[in-house]
């Protein structure tokens, strides 16, 4: 049962880093100035690399003989555990960057948090990691203040930008029974402090932006647990799948 | 041979008809007012059911077993026949109806041709089509007219939508090796008295709608002899055969 719970927990940190690894991928060859370009496809890879670590060992845990291959490419969309957020289309550089900065600030809080983890293993993979997720809020959070602190358009755009991805935040922060487990157990932080630090650095963030954070608190919510993802998913893994799907086995 | 370039023309018929039908039916519950919504997915119903004959009879010419199904949702793009201007994204209502024009103006006269070819399955074929497609005729030139000659917004779009379209139509007559066996044989007809029908139509209809047809006559090939696709060709198989790939053999 705690081997299930370490499992899906796995899955959760390993297909929030995969689903939006590819959505940030998107932008390769696409961004609006080359240097954009270069900064999202590799953060992209920082993710790619993030999730063969954390699906790598889930496919351990689960100890049925799957990779993180296979956990990454022949899963269907009801099996994965992303959060909502991370599956939004990229819409403009704004939207992305926004979403970017929202997800970094809890992606660093968390993984600091969890490289003193009671399980080894993740603590290992968080410490790893920490150290890009730290320098992705860094870059993400500048780009949300020179934008959101820019032109007339472009405080415009983030401010709709934050308005729409506002709803999807609540859900990083939700524990459920899995969760109770695996918190009671030391394996992950418990998310009342990582949301309070989560928020004050999103304060701090979009004042300098002059941006206002929305005050409805209400929360999408059935990633994590798959209930429900959106219709974006499905689309996204046709894209990201389609190799493994029509040529079964194939590799470098 | 002649059995090769017989099974070349039915893929080029059919994957015309599959590659058109399925961009279609990507409006379905999307388009702009629910009677064009519903004729949309009405359309696209009509080439899936045409493609099924065509792609049926091309599977009995290949003789390797094949279903019609297995040559729409087991193929990938570089064996693709349709010319290039159907796999283009649908982009808006007006450019979508504008395509349909151009596409009808042509399936129309091509299919009354077939209906007398010297191939009876053919003729049969077509000849069940071209009701279809003439009735597809008669609503895609009207809309056209209703939005070429409507605000000065939808002037300005369709006539946007043409010169965006015009260089992919110049595909639908050009007659290679394989056509000219066919044509030989009594099996297809001549492209130029085709092609001078369709330019009565689209000229009559253009003057109509107040739209200036371009006048350069550039054409970009290489969908009917597969040589080179667009990239979006791609991206679209891959959510048109992701059922088939991740659940091979799965039928109703």
């Amino acid at each position: 049962m705690t081997q299930d719970a370490l499992f899906q927990t796995l899955l959760r940190l390993g297909d929030n880093t995969l689903v939006l690894g590819h959505r940030v991928s998107e932008w390769c060859g696409k961004a609006p100035v080359l240097e954009e370009d270069i900064a999202l496809a590799n953060t992209a890879l920082d993710f790619i690399g993030q999730t063969q670590m954390w699906l790598g060992y889930a496919a351990e845990v689960e100890g049925k003989g799957r990779s993180a291959d296979d956990l990454a490419f022949l899963r269907d969309v009801w099996d994965f555990r992303n959060i909502l957020m991370v599956e939004r289309p990229n819409l403009d550089f704004g939207h992305t960057m926004m979403r970017q900065f929202l997800f970094d600030a809890y992606h660093r809080a968390l993984l600091a948090a969890l490289s003193t983890s009671s399980d080894t293993r993740i603590a290992e993979i968080a410490a790893k990691s920490v150290k890009e997720a730290t320098y992705h809020l860094e870059r993400s959070a500048e780009t949300v203040i020179a934008l959101g602190d820019g032109t007339e358009v472009s405080h415009a755009k983030m401010q709709e930008a934050l308005n729409l991805l506002w709803p999807y935040a609540g859900e990083m922060f939700e524990a459920d029974a899995t969760d109770q487990l695996m918190i009671d157990a030391g394996v992950l932080p418990d998310p009342m402090p990582l949301r309070a630090e989560w928020m004050e650095k999103v304060s701090q963030v979009m004042a300098e932006a002059t941006l206002s954070i929305p005050e409805d608190d209400f929360a999408h919510k059935g990633g994590r647990s798959g209930a429900r993802h959106t219709e974006h998913l499905g689309h996204m893994l046709t894209q990201m799948q389609w190799l493994q799907r029509a040529y079964p086995g194939a590799n470098w």
